[in-house]
């Protein structure tokens, strides 16, 4: 099963967070997304205008909704920067992958 | 003419930025926004939930389509924060005080 096809599983906290190794095992499955100090993901998101941008924002907003996983959205204009990571242990697990691969998922539909 | 009804005037570059006493001026007519380095405007709303918070993106959003001045708009669970500032000048103009008195007129709507 691909990262994108799996579901965000909400963290309770009580868990380590993913190991260096961990994070770029799964890195690996996404595309041209930064893992930071190992403690987020980011990716930048390049559009032709401010509401096209807009609309991806909403599309990833309702995602987030739906996932209840919710992560930092920067809108400005013709960008859309996504910052992820689990905030009840400060730090990364599978769903944030998967709320990564899902983003990736939306950006290539628009 | 308060702030709020004024329209912002798209700016094609060759004007100065704000002094700062222009600024501080202005920055008196508006409600709890930062005045950064005299090079933007900022301020952060709150919000109950996620969902609250991006239906405020949206609307900003609105707002930044119709004056055809686009801010900076940072999303996150409960919070967005705005950033307001000429491009083409790299500085502050009158408009962008206009958008921010906009801003808390749609955030007093919500």
């Amino acid at each position: 099963m691909s990262l994108a096809e799996k579901t965000c599983v909400p963290c309770r906290g009580g868990v380590a967070p993913f190991s260096l190794e961990q994070s770029q095992a799964l890195l690996q499955q996404l595309q041209e997304w930064q893992l930071v100090k190992n403690h987020h993901l980011q990716k930048t998101y390049s559009f032709p205008n401010f509401k096209n941008a807009l609309d991806f924002v909403d599309r990833v907003g309702a995602l987030a909704e739906q996932q209840q996983h919710h992560p930092d959205l920067h809108l400005s204009w013709g960008k859309v920067s996504i910052e992820i990571w689990t905030h009840k242990i400060d730090g990364l697990t599978e769903s944030d992958f998967v709320f990564a691969a899902k983003c990736d998922q939306l950006a290539a539909r628009s």
